[in-house]
Formats: C-alpha cells, structure tokens, sequence
C-alpha cells in the first residue's frame, strides 16, 4: 500500500457520516451488490461471517418500523429537562420516511460457521463482527457517494417478531441508505451543537 | 469520492487480515500517532467516542495478558473432539509474544459524551463504537503497511483488575500491533481449513 491508499481512506474517514437527510431518489441495485461484496471482505471472529441482511421492501413492515422509532423516540426525549430537552428534540436522528433503502442487520448468535473459534470467553465478538461489516458497507457507500444512517433509537424485541427472524438472531442495526442531502465534513451532532468532537483517549501504561 | 476511492478501499479490504504472525521490529511512534488520529474519525453513537485506548509496554502487564490468553485457549480447545480438536490445537491463534506493540482498548458504559443520544434501548451501541473505531484503526493500520491482530480468547473480568480502570470500563479488544510476516489475500482460518470463506447472507423481505 502507498499513499494514495492512506489519503484515499482518510477522504472517506472525513466524509463519511451519520446521515439523517436523505433524497428519495432509488439506488442503483448494481451499487447494492457491490456493497454486499464488500461486506464479504469484513472480519469475522473464526470466520464465522454471521451477519444477516434484510433488505426491507414491505411497506407495512417499513411503517412498522418507523413507529418502533418514534416511540422509542419520544421515551428517549423525556429523560432531558429544560433546553437538553428542546434541542434533542429539535434533532433529526433518522432518515427512515425519505431513504429509498432500509436495512436491517441481524447477528447470528449461534452460527454453524467457525465452529465456536474465537467466542468462548466473549460471545458477544460475533456482534462485534457484524458491527465490522456494517463499518465496511458504510466506508463503500461512501466510496459510492451514498450515504448511510444507523438507526439505533428502536425497541429491538419487536423487531424480532415483525421480521419473524430465527430465536437465535439478534438486531444488530437498522440502516438507512440513500444519496445523502449533503455533504459534510463534520457531524452533525457537533454541528448541532449537542457533542463536539473529543480527542481518542489514548493511555500508555 | 471517484474510482481511485474506490480501488483503493478494495485493496484494503483484500488485504486486511487478521495478523498472528508478526516481526518483532518496532513501530514508528508517527505510524502510532496517525492510527490514533484515524480513530477520531470514526463513528460513534452520540458521537461520544466511548473508546479508551491503553499502549501496554510494561513486561509484567503483557505476560500477565499472555498468561490469560493461554488458559482460555487451552479451556477452548477442550470443547473440540478429535481431528477437531488436533486442528484448533495447530492454529496460531495469537500474536502476543512478537507484536511490538500490544493495545487493551476498552469502553467506557458510562460516558458523559453524547448525553445519552442514541443508547437508551441499546446501550450496546457503546461499545459497537468502540469496535467501529478498532476496525477503523485496522484498516488505517493496512494502509500503512502495518498488521493488526485481534485476540479475543481470554477472559476478560481479571484484565479490568490488572488495569485498574474504572468500574464502568469493559475490555472490548485486545490488539496486537506490528509488521505482519507475510501478506495474504485470504483469511488464515480459510487457508487452514477451519472454515472457508462464506457470502453475506443477504434477503429481500
């Protein structure tokens, strides 16, 4: 690898965000492969790849949830008083009604691959592996010029039903996926003035 | 972002691997303090950047991480039978010994960062934070021409004790950090036959 590796990685490392404003327009399906073959390169704990997505077409399931989303949402604004509670709820934390793609993310929790290597003594690595394939779709989408949003503000047991997916899978994230509204460099939530940016804590001992 | 974004996340993608075989010539301290500034940018719930990175140079620190590693590997090999448990017991499993350098890093569950935005329903997202920003730090690290091995067999309670850190800190991963022996465009565990590579299980619901 050379410098054009490192500056090509660190354009996307500055460009890339947690998008929330989306355009409606569709995304290309041979771009949607392309970020499923780069999943394909992420790391697995043991190789065990137990990432499982569903890309959410059903109208009624998308509404579904959406409201999952807003009453998790409305709960979440009510733990902040006086002007904490103005501005979260002032905040746009997700592009669900406008993202032409929505995504949900699911671990197997008890994968047939890589034979339990890696995951004795913390199970919890094969989340952490789908977290790393979500990191990758998101660094390729915005090497595609397309932008995601992680939608964490949900009640995951619901979800579990809605979907109808296995007992032993677990929602890791939901996506939202589109051409973003804008570029930024910067995040939105420090733009918005809730959390600046901070320095990676960074100990010698 | 344009094509050479493109070609250039593909390599590194290719060429990440997991690294148990390292030299043992150390790291620029340039080379450290750029992996450190390419955890900034990652993303984080909140944006409250939960990860806490700890450079392990004391002796007795690493052979006590060593020390960890061998007994949850030695009680790991035990739930294999047979020619399973000849293979697990041939696999080189971690890099401890010649990394020059090794790095505990942690989550803190309790940040004041990001005031709660985005974790009320799951408060995993911290620590899904904190592996976004190691996987940021493993492709940084390959764009340097610098392997990363994450060891994820050990038990991770005695280490909060060994380290002393806060009690709302939790081990997310150990790293090993180094010039990796070999370059290789397919994971080890494929190679060794433990388990081949899989496609991303990808439905349309």
């Amino acid at each position: 690898m050379g410098q054009t590796h490192r500056d090509a990685l660190a354009d996307l490392l500055v460009w890339r965000r947690d998008v929330r404003h989306f355009r409606t327009e569709a995304i290309d399906g041979a771009v949607l492969g392309r970020l499923r073959a780069a999943m394909d390169r992420a790391p697995a704990v043991g190789n065990a790849r137990p990432w499982r997505v569903m890309q959410v077409e059903d109208a009624a399931k998308r509404a579904a949830v959406t409201a999952n989303f807003e009453a998790a949402n409305a709960r979440a604004a009510d733990i902040y008083e006086g002007e904490a509670a103005q501005k979260y709820r002032s905040l746009k934390l997700a592009g669900l009604h406008d993202a032409p793609v929505h995504l949900a993310v699911w671990t197997d929790t008890a994968p047939a691959e890589g034979a339990g290597l890696g995951r004795q003594t913390m199970p919890e690595m094969l989340a952490y592996s789908t977290v790393a394939a979500i990191h990758t779709l998101w660094l390729a989408a915005r090497a595609e010029n397309i932008g995601v949003g992680w939608v964490s503000i949900l009640d995951p047991a619901p979800l579990k039903d809605l979907f109808g997916v296995p007992a032993t899978w677990d929602l890791t994230a939901y996506l939202c996926v589109g051409h973003a509204a804008e570029d930024a460099d910067t995040p939105l939530l420090h733009r918005a003035g809730w959390q600046d940016n901070t320095a990676t804590h960074w100990d010698v001992v």
